[in-house]
C-alpha cells in the first residue's frame, strides 16, 4: 500500500537518495483513527541520527524520507476513543509511533524495546505504508506515543527533549545514577551531552563534563552548570580524576578509547553508551574485573518514562540550548551538524517557514 | 625486609623463573600475630591464574613464587584476639589476605575491590615481605580473610570453591540472576564453569552450557544438570536461542566475540566477564544500545559472601568435580591445565605428599 493512497493530504521535506539533499514533498496521512491523535507540528528538532539516515549510513533508508523524531505540536484532532487529549493540547512526539503491545517489554512500559517497534520515520507502520517523521506540516500517531508538553516549557526548546532528552534521562535512572552525592561525567558537549548535564544536575549528581575541546570548559561549567571539566586528550587531568566517577553517560559516536572512561569510574562504576559508534569499540577486560565495572547501552526511553521526563524537565526548567532555524536552511544546518557547529541543537520552526507548494 | 627472617620454618613447590617449572622451596612464615591464624594446609586446588602467574604472563610475578590460593586445612594456632576460630576448625582462604579495612569496599564489605588488597601469593604484605601461597604446609592469614568450611563438605573437592566458586557466585548475585526463572548462560565449562552451572541451578535458574566442545554435552547436561547446551560454533543452534538468556558468565580467558553473546541475551540481558583475555575483546554498541544490555566484570568476592557462598554450597552440596594429585605431579597437572585435560580442577594433596626436604 501506498502513503500516496492515505486520505490526509500532508507536505514536507524530504531526502530522494544518498546524497541527503532535502526538498520539499507532497505525501499523505492516514485519517485520524479511533485511537489516533493529530496535530499541527509547530517545531521539528534536527537529530544527528537524522544526518544518518537521509545520508542512508546505516543501510536501511527507504527514500523518499522524511526525518524527524523531535517534534512538538498542538493538536488539531483526536479519534473516538482517545481519553488523554483534546484538540489545543501542546503534545510531542519522539521516536517512536507504534509497538506491539503485548510483548513483555510493552507490558513493562519499555516499548522502546519491543522488537516490533515502530520508528517515527522510515518504519513500516501497521498498515503497512511507510513512516514519515516531523519535517512536515501534521503529524497523525496513535494515541500511547503522544506526551504532553506542559504549559511552562517553550516549544522550540522543548522539542529536543523527545529524542535527545530521554536519551540521556533514562539511564541516568535505570543506571542508578540519579541521586544526590553521585558523581556522573558526561562525555561529549553536544545535543545529549548538554541536556545530559542539565539532568544530571537537577537529579543532585555532581557532573563532570569530559570533552575534547578545551574551548567547551567555560561554557560547560558557566552556562551549564557542569562542576568540572576534563580535557580527554589531557592525560595529567583524566590522572586526576581517576576513580571517581559512579557513572558515565558517553554520548559519542565517533570511535573512541573506553580504557580512560573506565578508568574515571570507581568501583562497580558504570560506564553508558548512548552514542552509536558503527565500529565494535575495544573493550579492555581486567580493569572491568578488577572493579566490576560494567560497560551498558541505552536507547531512548519507554512512554510512560518520557512523560516523567518531560515533567521532570518542566519542574526544573530544563530545556535545550537550541538555533531554530527556519525549513529552506535545513541542509546547511545538516551541513554545520556534521561539523558540530552548533550550540547546541539545531529546531526547525516549522509551522511559520514550511509552505507546501502545491 | 626479607621472608627468610620471619621465624616459622615452612615449606612448598616455588616457581624461580618463567619457565614456570615447579620445585621444593623453603622459607619461612611470620609467627602468629594477635588477629592471626595458623593452619596445616591439606589441600590446594590448582586455578588456571597459577599457570599464568608462574610464566610470568601477566608480567608482575615476583620469584620465587609459591602459588596457590585455593587452600584448605586445619587450624594450628590462634592469636590472642582471634574469636571465630579455634584449633582443629576447618577452614579456608582464597585469593586475597589483607586489606586496608577503612576504604568504601572495606566497609561494605567488597575487601576484594579495596585498592590495596594484598592477594594470597606473589603480594607484598603490611610488613614488606611477599606473600605465599597454598603450594605450601603451612599458612598464617589474618582471622578476617579466613572462612569456615562447613562439616559436611569434603575438604578436597570444597578447595577450588575459594576462588572458582566464589568468582562465579557472585555476579551471579550482583547482576541478579541467582533467581528461579532466570536463564543464565554458561561460557566455557571448565574450573570456573561447571561450579557456575551447579551454583546457578541450585538458585532456581534454568541454565545453558555454550561451549566449543560438542562432546562436553553429556557431561553438562546428566552429570552437571544443565538444561541446555550450545555449541558456539553451530551459528543454527546460536540462533535457534537468540533474545532468550537473561544473563551469561563467561568464563573465557582466551580471546573470543562478544557479539554472539550479546545476542542470546534478551533485553536488559547482562553479559558478565569473569575470565580475564590479556587483549582488548571487541565490544559491538549498537546491540548493546537497542537491548540496553551491559558488559560487566566480576573478581572473585568479599569476605561475607565467600562465607555466604561456602555455606550455600554446604547446603545444596556443591562441590567442584576433581583430581586429586601429588605434589610432585604439579608440573605435569600444569601442562594439561594449558590443555584444558582436567575435569574440572586439579586439587594438589599437601598433607600427604609434601614433605620438607629440609
Amino acid at each position: 500500500m501506498s502513503s500516496a493512497e492515505h486520505p490526509r493530504k500532508a507536505f514536507g521535506w524530504a531526502a530522494r537518495d544518498a546524497s541527503g539533499v532535502l526538498s520539499p514533498f507532497n505525501f499523505s496521512r492516514r485519517a485520524t483513527g479511533e485511537k489516533d491523535v493529530a496535530f499541527k507540528v509547530l517545531y521539528c528538532g534536527i537529530c544527528h541520527s537524522d544526518l544518518h539516515m537521509v545520508k542512508n549510513e546505516w543501510g536501511h533508508t527507504v527514500y523518499p524520507v522524511v526525518p524527524g523524531h523531535e517534534i512538538v505540536g498542538e493538536v488539531t484532532e483526536v479519534g473516538s476513543n482517545v481519553t488523554k487529549f483534546k484538540v489545543g493540547d501542546r503534545v510531542g512526539v519522539g521516536c517512536m509511533v507504534g509497538s506491539c503491545h503485548s510483548c513483555d517489554n510493552c507490558a513493562n512500559n519499555v516499548e522502546n524495546y519491543c522488537p516490533k517497534m515502530i520508528l517515527t520515520y522510515g518504519s513500516k507502520y501497521h498498515d503497512g505504508t511507510m513512516t514519515y517523521g516531523g519535517y512536515s506540516d501534521t503529524m497523525v500517531v496513535e494515541e500511547h506515543f503522544i506526551v504532553r508538553i506542559p504549559d511552562n516549557l517553550p516549544l522550540d526548546a522543548a522539542a529536543p527533549l523527545l529524542c535527545a532528552g530521554i536519551t540521556v534521562f533514562s539511564p541516568l535512572r535505570y543506571y542508578g545514577l540519579d541521586r544526590p552525592g553521585a558523581h556522573v561525567g558526561v562525555v561529549g558537549l553536544g545535543g545529549l551531552g548538554h541536556v545530559a548535564v542539565k539532568f544530571a544536575k537537577a537529579m543532585g549528581a555532581k557532573v563532570t563534563v569530559i570533552s575534547t575541546s578545551p574551548n567547551k570548559k567555560n561554557e560547560a561549567i558557566e552556562s551549564l552548570g557542569a562542576d568540572a571539566f576534563l580535557i580527554s586528550r589531557n592525560q595529567d587531568e583524566l590522572e586526576g580524576a581517576m576513580g571517581t566517577m559512579d557513572g558515565i553517560i558517553d554520548t559519542v559516536s565517533a570511535h573512541h578509547p573506553l580504557l580512560p572512561l573506565i578508568g574515571l569510574l570507581k568501583s562497580h562504576g558504570k560506564l553508558v553508551l548512548v552514542g552509536a559508534p558503527e565500529k565494535p569499540l575495544e573493550l579492555p577486560v581486567f580493569p572491568l574485573l578488577l572493579g566490576r565495572k560494567l560497560v551498558g547501552g541505552s536507547c531512548i526511553g519507554g512512554m510512560k518514562e518520557t512523560q516523567e521526563m518531560v515533567d521532570f524537565a518542566a519542574k526544573h526548567n530544563i530545556t535545550a540550548d537550541i538555533e531554530v532555524i527556519p525549513i529552506d536552511y535545513v541542509n546547511t544546518a545538516m551541513g554545520r551538524l556534521l561539523k558540530a557547529d552548533v550550540k547546541y541543537r539545531f529546531v526547525i520552526d516549522i509551522a511559520n517557514t514550511m509552505k507546501a507548494s502545491s
